[in-house]
């Protein structure tokens, strides 16, 4: 099936690795029991299980003790959202998994730039006296612009101290989804200075539904899902032996090509920008040129429909999105095209172009004229329309 | 590594059936597509997706747009018992999944009689004028005691009926947790007359981390995990497309195996008990010899401690378990146990036996044989410690 299309929408999800899927093969059917049953093969199981998450900690700079499994991403925020009770920052252009979590709570929305980079400076403002969690995903999803994390734990840390100095005990962490950035830019909890941060197998080649969250220990979590008191109580049932183990291994290849995969997808990626602005000069580049994630290319083509650009690419075997692959997107208008100040009739013309390990030189040199082609047909299409 | 073994611990965990996981291959790598993605092969996904649910549906009796896809049993718990916000009554010998969840709540637990069944009058009686929920499970975990729930339906029926006809317009509904039922005994959701049912996947040969809560269309669910709105806003998270289609076959062919299976394994069963019975004449069987599970024996020798017996009969190739396979239960003595009012020296002698797909005739007549053994074992040695 692959070979039958050019998938330019890795940040919707990526096939499993080989090696993942050969990792976890021997957890479904021989070595199935249960991580808490007494038995040696049980035993020989839950230290594979307690090895993976070992793997998948050191691939992130962070202790297994500090790791919870989850279901993925959006379990992963609900959780750290859940176990802060305090005011929230965060911003405009985060993933509908933030945002509707939020809504339940008290929160501020911080504005990005032009170019979805959020300001830490517009976090520092947004920051109030009973402020408990800022949290900023590593890239943008739909931009794939990189967030200058760093910088806002610096002021995360500043206002620690202020508060420490001013007798105000309440805690301020920093939490960051990562999945967006995964495999292709730097994890390591300790440099990006966060407290906290979300990550999902499915973007980095590994299976679906398996996501983890890791917390520093002076975060106390508060579980979302009660029972047989798993991963030390903070979410309840059976693990995901055979997912946690195929997340490790994708974890850990991916942070290892990680450098050498960056380098070539941003060729690539280049490429197929400079190709596109070439062949249609009023094209709209979107997203942090200096800061953005190798595989993302966000073009807007204004007046056009995108979801016809969609359709159109599709039966000429190019496989890309308008925005994220998410239901509550479906048929609405990107909130992170409105909060960067997209007019509609640019906004409603955007493809999403993510590449990853599908791409090469030559599929995306033709997915490059491919999209061009199908942009200047539907000009003329409209032009012919206005005509009659 | 199965052959190596006697599996007797298949309420903990079984193997994932050949069918279910070549049913799941092509959705790990070939058709990997994000089922929220616009074009026709992510379409195909979601077809297939939404398919596989309307088989789970099928095998259940229920529709498709009455199921929320999970990971796992517990996850289906937690769901419902958040669902419903008035006082909850369920019994002492309920899954930690429930107790753990219904400790934040106000909840009365309905004490078992001797044999592990609830009765319906008791739970009449509990039940209070802001009472809500009603939740059972279909059988016990430990026991294997098969709930008299269509009675219990009939009790919810009548409360519904007098609350109308005194003016109480609180709502009360019966939840089900399935999990240990399914595969063996009856599953429609309307025979039973419940409104909300718990399924885990892991317990009918499929994968593990996949579950399901069926509820009726009266009862409006509050979803835990918010984000993306998948699940018809429910659980929000990219869909587990393999797992669920792996869910679909794997219930399916339990369903439809179900009496035949249910035939060999009670035949198995007996087999054993009255093989244990002739050698160890002084083992209690607990549970109700009526109302019980096919592949469960719950078996207890007064005065020898069961941990040693399951390393004595690990060691012959015999994997059994002490209650469930649950990480809370560790070290502590079984809530089931005490509810039921076995002596602790009974309770802490106890082999949770269950049988299922992989066991056959020769296999368990060897098992209880080296059951037997073991115990006689421990009797001499503990006889001469004494006399010592």
């Amino acid at each position: 099936m692959l070979n039958k299309f050019i998938y330019l929408d890795h940040a919707a999800a990526t096939p499993i690795d080989d090696d993942v899927l050969a990792a976890m093969q021997p957890y479904f059917s021989d070595n199935f029991f249960n991580p808490s049953s007494p038995y040696a093969p049980a035993v020989m199981v839950r230290r594979a299980y307690e090895e993976a998450k070992h793997q998948l900690a050191i691939a992130i700079g962070g202790q297994p003790t500090e790791i919870v499994i989850t279901a993925g991403a959006t379990e992963s925020i609900n959780l750290i959202i859940n176990s802060v009770p305090g005011h929230i920052v965060t911003s405009e252009i985060e993933h509908h998994a933030i945002l509707d979590t939020v809504k339940y709570r008290q929160g501020t929305l911080v504005k990005p730039d032009a170019k979805g980079r959020i300001s830490p400076k517009k976090i520092e403002e947004a920051i109030r006296p009973d402020t408990q969690l800022v949290s900023i995903a590593l890239a943008n999803h739909e931009l794939g612009t990189i967030q200058p994390i760093r910088d806002i734990a610096a002021i995360i840390k500043k206002v620690r101290m202020d508060r420490l100095a001013g007798g105000n005990t309440t805690p301020i962490y920093l939490h960051t989804d990562a999945s967006q950035g995964a495999g292709q830019i730097e994890l390591n909890v300790s440099r990006l200075g966060v407290d906290a941060m979300t990550l999902n197998a499915g973007k980095v080649y590994g299976p679906k539904q398996i996501g983890l969250l890791w917390f520093d220990r002076k975060l106390r979590l508060k579980p979302i899902v009660h029972g047989g008191g798993q991963e030390n109580g903070l979410r309840s049932g059976t693990e995901n032996v055979a997912g946690t183990i195929g997340f490790s291994v994708a974890l850990k290849k991916a942070q290892a090509k990680r450098k050498e995969e960056a380098y070539r997808v941003t060729q690539l990626r280049n490429h197929m920008q400079k190709a596109i602005e070439k062949q249609i000069p009023d094209v709209i580049v979107s997203g942090d040129q200096k800061h953005r994630l190798p595989g993302h290319l966000h073009v807007s083509f204004a007046g056009i429909d995108a979801e016809r650009l969609i359709f159109l690419l599709e039966a000429k075997g190019v496989l890309v999105a308008t925005g994220s692959a998410c239901a509550a997107n479906s048929g609405t208008r990107s909130h992170v095209l409105e909060a960067i100040g997209l007019e509609p009739k640019v906004a409603d013309g955007s493809l999403r172009i993510t590449l990853g390990r599908l791409s090469n030189e030559e599929n995306c040199k033709k997915a490059s004229d491919l999209i061009c082609e199908a942009v200047r047909l539907e000009k003329q299409r409209i032009a012919k329309l206005r005509n009659k």
